[in-house]
C-alpha cells in the first residue's frame, strides 16, 4: 500500500504498550511495516540485538512476530528505520523530557502519558513540572493538542503533538460533553462523576496496591478531590472544581473503567431529548457506540476498541444517571491513540480498530 | 448459662441464613441451645427425620453440628421445641404470611426481609402488598420496628417484630443519619449514593445475572432511581425522592458491600466537626468502626460484623465524600439480626460478633 | 474475492457461538459474506424479522453487524442465502438430528457438540445414542472426521462432516499424541491428565454450578474417570481406560484450560529429544506453539487460538511433565472450527486466526 | 483460668500472622492474655510504643485490639511480659537464626517456616544451610518435631521445638499417609500430586508473580519437580524422589489448596475399605473431616480450619484419585499452629478453632 508509514513504539513492555503492538502488528495500512519497538535494554540483551517481543509478550507470539524486538533504543535507530510517527506508552517524566527532543528531530508524536495534556498551568502541578526548562516545556505544550477526535478531530489531524487523553477522563467527558455544550446541565448543582477501574490502570510495577491479596475480593476509592485526571475534566468539559467530583476506585478486575455520572438539568428532558443530543454530538466518531434503552457494562467494551454511553432519566425529568464505559488499555489508551493516527493519516477513523 | 433462650431459623439454605446458623451455633449465651431449623423438605428427607446441615453447607460441618439437621417446618415443632425468638431468612412473600400468625402464635420475630421495614404505604408499593389483608398487614406494621440498633435501640428492645435493614440501606444510612440529623447536610443541594456489592446480595437462584459469566470481569448498573431499598432511605434517613439518587452496581466478588456518598454541607465544615458528630452519634454502638483519615475498603470487613465508616473532606470546606463499607451477609443481614437478638435479650450488643 | 463462500451458525447464542460469529465476522476470506445466523426465535423477535447481533451480544455491536439478526431457522433460509457450510454450536442431542439431515441436503457441516466426534460405540454411550435410528447414525458416523488439523489434516479437507474436538480433548490430544505416537510413553505406566478450565466451559445456562457464588474463589474437581472427553482421548491418543486417568477441575475464571500432564517414559530422554519429536510433529500446524524452557499459562493463550505446550523433564530423565494451555471457546471450539473450514476451503490453515 | 499461658508472635505482619493473632486473640484458653505482637519496627514507630495492630490489619479491630500494638522486638521484651511460648511466623532465614536463642533462652517455639522441618541434610539443601553453625543447626534440628498432630501427636506434646508443616505439604501427607502406612499404594507405580494453590502462599512481598495482572484470569504451574516442599513429602510419608511427583499452581483466588493426587494400588479395594483405613487413621483427629461420596472442594475449607479429604476409586478398583483441600493460611499455617499448642497444653485438639 502506497500511504503505509513507518511507526515506533517506546514503552512496549506496558500493559497499553502490549496492546498498541497488537493494534499496529494487526493494523491493514501498516500491513509489511510493523512498528520499531525501542527501549532500555540491558547488556546481555542488547548483546543480542534485543529481547524478542513474544518473549515479553507469549500471548503475541505468531509467525507475524517472529523476528520482532524490543530494541535498544537511540534516536539514531530511529532514523534508520525512517520512522515518521513515533508512540510514547512511558511515564510522564520521561514523555517530558524526550518529547520536545523528538519534535525538533522532526518525528510526530502521540504521547500516551500525561505530560502534554493540561493546558493551564494550575492543573500541571500535579505533574511535577519544575521551573527549569519551563520555557521549552510551555513552547512544546502550545503544540500539543488533546487527543479526543470525538471533540478535536481537525486541530489532531494536523498536530505534531498529540496528547492521548487519561482512561477515567476520556469515559467521563464522552459522557459529559454533549450535555454540557448543549448547556443542559446546572452546573451549579455540581456533577458527581464516580468512577471504577480495573487494576491494570494502575501499572505494571509490582506494589502493595497492586498485589492480588489487596486487589482480589475487594473495592477501594482513592485519589478523593485530588485525582491527576481531574485536570483534564475541567478543561476539556468546562467546568471549575467546584462544579464536578471525581471518584476512582480500584476494581477486583484486569480491565475496563465504568463510570457512573450524575448530573441535574438546567430545565425538564426527555429520553429523547438527551438522546438526540447524544447522537448528533457522536455522528461522525464510530468509535463511540449509544445505548438505547439499555446501559452498558464492562463486559460489552473490554477487548473492544469503543466507549459505550448510556443513560436513565428520572421520573422528575430534572436528573439522568450516566452510565459510560471502555477498556482503560483501549479507547482508554492504545486504541485511541491508533485512532489519532487515523486521523493524522486521513485513513477512516475506525481502521483496524472495528 | 440461665438466660439462654430458644432460636428457630428458617431460611438456612440461603447466604444469609448459612451465616446466621454459623452466629448463632457460636454465641456465647446459646451454648448447648442449638437453633431449630426448619424449612420446605422434601418427601425422602422428611422420612430420614430431615436433611443434615453439613450436606446443606459443607463448611459447617464439625462435632458441634453433627446431629443438627434441616427439619420440616411446622409451627408445632417450633412450640414443642420451645422457640421464643424466630429468625425469618426468607423471601418477602413468605415473611409477608408468616409473621402475622407466629406474632399471633406468641413468638417474637426478627424478620431479614424487606416485608415489615417500610411505614409509608407509597413506598411499600415495591414488595406488592396487595389489598387484601391490607387490615392484617397494617396492625402487623404497626408493630415493626426498624431493626437497626444505631438508630432505634431502645424500640428494639421491646419489641415483638423486628424488621431487619436491607444490606444497601445499612451502609447507606449509617454513613448519612449523623450528618443529616444533625442539619450539616444542604438537602436541596442532592446526595448521591453510589453503591457497590458482592454477588451474594443478588440471592442463592441461578439467573442469568448471577451467572459467573455474567459477573465476573464485569460491573453494571442497575435499578436506577427504582431499586427496592430506596423506601428505607428515605424513612430512616428523612429525606424525600427529589433528594437523594441511589445506584446499585454489582461487583464481581462473592460479598461485601462499599458505597460512595457524596454531600454538600449547608455551611463550612472542618475533618473534626465532622468526625465529632460521627463520634457522638455512634459513642454506646460497637458494631460501627469509624476510620479516622484513611478509608474504608470491602476487605476491611467481609466475615466480620462490622460496619466502617470513613470520609474525605474537599478543599472548600462544603463537600465530603463518604465511604461506608460493610458485609451485606453480616452487618447487612445476618449479624445485624444477631446483634438485634442481643438488644432485645438485654445482652452486650456485640455478644458473640467481635 | 472470488473464493467467498456463503456459511451459517446455529447457536449463536452461546459462549462458543459469539466467538465463531466474530471470527467468521473478520474472516479476510469471508469479507462481505457474514454467515447467516440462524436458530429459535420466539413470535414477538419473529414478527420483527429476528433479533439483532447486537441484543445479543451487545460487545459485537458495529458497523458491520448493524444489520445483522438471529433470524428463525429453516431449511428454507439456508438454501435461499445459498450456505454451503453450516456450522452447527448447538447441544449434542439438536446436533444429532440435524446432520443427517444437512448431509442429505448437500451441506458441508462443522460440528461443534460432541455427537459425532467417538467412532467406538462403547464410548458413545455418555451421548445416549438409542436405538431407533442407529442405522442412520451408523452411516453418518462413517463420513465424519475428528476435526483437529494437526492429526487428521488430509481427511478434513474432503469431509462433508467435521467433528470439532473438545476443549478438554483438544489440550491433551495435542499434548500426548507426538509422545505416544513416537513410542516414547510407558503406557503402562499409566497417564495422568489433570485439567483445568474456565466456567465458560460449562455452558450458559444457569446453574448452581454455574453461580458466581459457587465458582468463585473456589476450585472443584468433577466428572472423575467418567467425563465425556474421554472417549475421545482414548481413540485419538491410541490407548485404553486403564493407561489413563483424566480428571477435570472446575477454576474460578471465564475462560481458557490448563492440562498438566504426567508421563513415564519407556527409555531416558533428554529435553532435545522431546522438543524434537514435538518440533517435527507439529512442523505444518500454525495453530500450536511450543514453548522452549519455560511453560505455558492461561494468560498466554485466553483470547488467541493458539495451543501453547511446554514441558519439564525430571532429573532422572524418565519422567515429564507437560503443559498445555488453551482458551476453550477458541482453539478449543470455535478457533479449531474455522481452522477446519480453512482445511476445507484449502486457505491457508492460519488464515484469520492470528 | 489457672492454665492460661503467656504467648508471642513474631511476623505478625504477614497474611498467616494475621491469622494467628485473629485465632490466639479469640482462643477461650487465652481469655485476658493476648499474645505479645514483636517484630521490626522504624524509629518513628518506636517512639510511640509500636504500630497499633488496627493499623496493621484494620480488619482486626475490634475492642479487644484497641491497645494492640506490634511492638520493637526485644528478648527482654519477650521475658518482661513473661511470654512462654514463641510462634514464629517469619522467613525461614530468621527462624534459622531465632531459634536455637529461643531454645537456649527457655522459650518453647512454634515454627511456622521451613527452617526446622526437614530431617535429612539432603531435603535441607533448598533452605539454604551454610556450612557455620551447622554444629548448633544439627542440635536444635535434632529437638525439632514435625508439628502434624495427626501423624506425631504424642512427640509435639513434649516438645520444644515445632516445626509446623508447610501449606502444601500438609494437604498432601494427611491424604497419602494413612494409605502407603496400610501397605496400600503401589509405590513403584508412582504418585502424582498436583496441587493448586491461592495467592496468599506467595507471601506479601509485591513481585511479578503475585502483581493483580499476573495471577487474575490465570494458572500457572511452577516449582516443577523442584518445590521446596518436596522433601516433608519424601520424609513424612515415606516415600524417595523417584515414587512421586509434586507439582503445585498458582490459582487465582487468595486462599485454599486443593490437591488432587492419584494412586495406584497393590491389589483391588473398595470404597468401604479405603474409607475404612482414613477413619481408623484420623479417629482421634478432630481437625480432619471425612467426605463420604461427595468430594471437598476449596469453598468448604477456606476461613475454617478444617483438612477435608474425599476420594473416588475407578471401576478396576486399583487406581484412586483423592481430593484434598484445606486453608493454606489455617490449617495449612496458622490453625494448625495453634492445634500445635493445644496439644503441648494438654488442652482439648480443637480448642478455638471450631
Amino acid at each position: 500500500m502506497t500511504n503505509t508509514i513507518q511507526t515506533a513504539v517506546v514503552g512496549v513492555t506496558g500493559y497499553a504498550g502490549a496492546e498498541l503492538a497488537r493494534l499496529l502488528l494487526h493494523h491493514p495500512r501498516l500491513k509489511g511495516a510493523p512498528p520499531v519497538f525501542a527501549g532500555r535494554v540491558d547488556a546481555k540483551d542488547e548483546a543480542r540485538g534485543g529481547i524478542p517481543l513474544a518473549e515479553i509478550h507469549p500471548q503475541l507470539a505468531c509467525s507475524d512476530t517472529k523476528n520482532l524486538k524490543l530494541e535498544p533504543f537511540s534516536w539514531e535507530l530511529l532514523f534508520s528505520r525512517g520512522v515518521q510517527v513515533l508512540f510514547l506508552a512511558t511515564p510522564h517524566e520521561q514523555s517530558r523530557k524526550w518529547v520536545p527532543e523528538a519534535l525538533a528531530r522532526g518525528l510526530r508524536v502521540i504521547d500516551l502519558s500525561g505530560a502534554w495534556r493540561l493546558n493551564e498551568s494550575a492543573n500541571r502541578v500535579i505533574y511535577n513540572f519544575e521551573d527549569e526548562g519551563a520555557e521549552l516545556a510551555a513552547k512544546t505544550q502550545a503544540q500539543a493538542v488533546y487527543g479526543m477526535p470525538e471533540l478535536h478531530r481537525a486541530q489532531i489531524a494536523g498536530a505534531r503533538l498529540v496528547a492521548n487523553p487519561g482512561c477515567y477522563a476520556t469515559s467521563i467527558i464522552l459522557a459529559l460533553k454533549p450535555l454540557v455544550a448543549a448547556g443542559l446541565v446546572d452546573l451549579n448543582h455540581g456533577i458527581v462523576a464516580d468512577s471504577k477501574s480495573g487494576v491494570s490502570g494502575a501499572g505494571k510495577a509490582p506494589t502493595a496496591k497492586t498485589h492480588f491479596m489487596y486487589a482480589a475480593d475487594n473495592l477501594s476509592a482513592y485519589g478523593l478531590f485530588t485525582h491527576r485526571h481531574t485536570g483534564e475534566l475541567l478543561e476539556q468539559i468546562g467546568v471549575d472544581q467546584s462544579q464536578i467530583v471525581f471518584t476512582p476506585h480500584l476494581l477486583p478486575i484486569p480491565r475496563g473503567i465504568l463510570s457512573t455520572i450524575y448530573v441535574r438539568f438546567s430545565s425538564k428532558q426527555t429520553v429523547d431529548s438527551i438522546s438526540q443530543i447524544y447522537r448528533e454530538f457522536f455522528a461522525e466518531s464510530p468509535m463511540v457506540r449509544l445505548h438505547n434503552k439499555t446501559l452498558p457494562q464492562i463486559q460489552h467494551v473490554v477487548h473492544t476498541n469503543y466507549a459505550d454511553i448510556g443513560f436513565q432519566l428520572a421520573s422528575d425529568c430534572r436528573r439522568a444517571v450516566i452510565v459510560s464505559c471502555l477498556d482503560n488499555l483501549l479507547k482508554g489508551a492504545s486504541s485511541q491513540a491508533v485512532q489519532n493516527l487515523n486521523v493524522i493519516e486521513d485513513w477512516p477513523e475506525a481502521e483496524g480498530l472495528e
